[in-house]
């Protein structure tokens, strides 16, 4: 049966990087593409950043391309990480070859808690001076990270992972994480090293080739794959895969740049990249390889986009993409 | 009269750096210094990690310097930062000539809010299976370190500040601290720029010299300065301040160290930094600034301990820095 594949390109460059995705997806097999409408421009038309229909598509399909969203991100990419159940979003973060990046070794992957943490959104206003935030960590999407992340290294023949939290403050929640988090490694004989997140950031920067898979919280991955992201040439090379029981949704780790979007400059790449782990995912593993191999050859050859150093529209480098497939 | 300062070195490392730090500043002023235990090996003696007397001693003195503590870190310096009622820490992060740094064009300073967040201490297991932890963010504190902030860019004739957060997220609680900030900056004349915390993580990679004083909650400015230091060297060069409406307390980023602990190579630049920020905030300026420059010069010419390239012990830096002051 062909894969049905929902296409959310959502606001600003989303529109322009998701179609060239798009392209390369169909060129490589054969999917049915089912489009769905989310983000700021959507709000100002219906009333509503996420219409219920969009929700629904994205639950129902076998995977999701999704661009980004402007103001309204949260409330877009929050909902939809739901609708497909993710409890991981999987954040490779590698420098490539023909990019400027601060750390050409850095090749690591996070895999970042996708359901809990401070994104429970439990937030109350108690009095006129003070508001509180009811951060959630449990022991089940915890140890459900974990078997991830053994079958993650198992895969690719690694010996095991490393724990970020910061359980010296959050001793009860961040605690239970780790706990768990080891208890299930230990069980599949996976090794663990803990870190925790303030001193990652340092050591990260200092000497990268440590890391190889970093299993971590919500917000302590939202924050240190965006700082990985700073070590190999910027957010535009950072694809990401929400990984659910059934399906799954892949988002470039950008946002919707409203500084350069409407002119055809954006850099495709993360979205590309998105793609080869949708591939991927789907069980088209020789054509997500090929799509990725393709992406990797056009970084280190060119066309390049402007962010990149190169004067090439979206376009060019997607048609480039294009001929390499 | 004579200012109090009480002496605190910890565990490990903190030994050996804060000795040179005392020796320092008892040649460029007079202070009374008294002497208190805390960390590891106190808690492995008298069974608390930190003793009554040492917290009153700090709760009394006019200022603190105080190295690292190990395992009991949090137990020590959490309680110490409360001692003197520490609403504000001070995190300079600057790359110093002489010193390999990733973006030696990094010069900037974090106030980190040092009440409250995720620092509050409440958290409660509700179940086998989950635990929650409530992040506490008043108006009031947050206004107060804006206060401190406003002070702190208008003495050195900068325009305004940088404000971090993750409001898109945490609405009410970051928002809270968000608007108390920028109202309060508004009032005084000072410009405010926000600054999502995962793109500061990445935007500060590319390019560091846009930020120069970073507003930011507690856990994010914990992670965002150890971060800072990956791009200026190590936590190494890192002092801090704890900065209280009396008193201070005083103590480099860094921690323990167990690993080098005990060989006398332990760099002190971070504590003679802090002990500068000391002299600075008890009044003595211009002892302040020679520390400060003796310790730049000396991380210019050398000598220079293991941790920077050299094979200097931390008793000639010490007596390096001392023969400059
Ligand atoms: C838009 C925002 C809600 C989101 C997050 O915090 O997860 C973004 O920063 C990301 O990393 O995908
Ligand atoms: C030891 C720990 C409690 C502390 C903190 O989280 O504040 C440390 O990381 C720091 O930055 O001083």
């Amino acid at each position: 049966m062909t894969d049905q594949i929902a296409v959310v390109p959502g606001d600003g460059i989303g529109q322009e990087v998701v179609p060239v995705a798009v392209d390369v997806l169909d060129a490589v097999g054969e999917f049915e593409f089912v489009h769905g409408e989310a983000g700021d421009a959507t709000k100002a038309e219906t009333g509503t950043a996420l219409p219920e229909e969009t929700y629904d598509l994205v639950a129902e399909s076998d995977a999701t391309i999704f661009g980004a969203a402007g103001e309204t991100a949260a409330d877009v990419v929050l909902p939809l990480r739901e609708a497909v159940g993710s409890f991981v979003n999987v954040r490779p973060a590698r420098a490539y070859p023909g990019v400027d990046a601060l750390r050409p070794e850095t090749d690591l992957v996070f895999l970042r808690e996708n359901t809990e943490g401070v994104y429970s959104g439990h937030e109350d206003r108690l009095s006129d001076d003070l508001s509180t935030l009811t951060r959630v960590i449990t022991t089940s999407a915890s140890e459900r990270l974990a078997e991830f992340a053994c079958e993650y290294v198992d895969e690719r023949d690694l010996d095991g992972f490393h724990v970020a939290h910061k359980a010296n403050v959050m001793r009860e929640t961040d605690g239970r994480f780790r706990d768990a988090v080891v208890a299930v490694a230990d069980e599949h004989g996976v090794e663990t090293e803990e870190v925790l997140m303030d001193a990652f950031a340092t050591h990260v920067c200092l000497d990268p080739e440590q890391f190889k898979v970093v299993v971590c919280p919500n917000l302590a991955g939202d924050v240190l794959s965006d700082l990985a992201a700073g070590l190999v040439g910027g957010l535009g090379m950072l694809p990401s895969a929400n990984v659910g029981p059934e399906n799954g949704l892949f988002e470039p780790v950008h946002g919707s740049a409203p500084d350069i979007a409407g002119e055809g400059v954006a850099n495709p790449a993360a979205t590309l990249l998105s793609a080869a782990m949708l591939l991927s995912h789907l069980g088209y593993d020789d054509e997500g390889d090929r799509v990725r191999a393709a992406v990797e050859d056009v970084l280190a050859d060119g066309p390049h986009t402007p962010d990149l150093g190169g004067d090439a529209t979206t376009e060019d480098v997607g048609d480039a993409v294009l001929d390499r497939v």
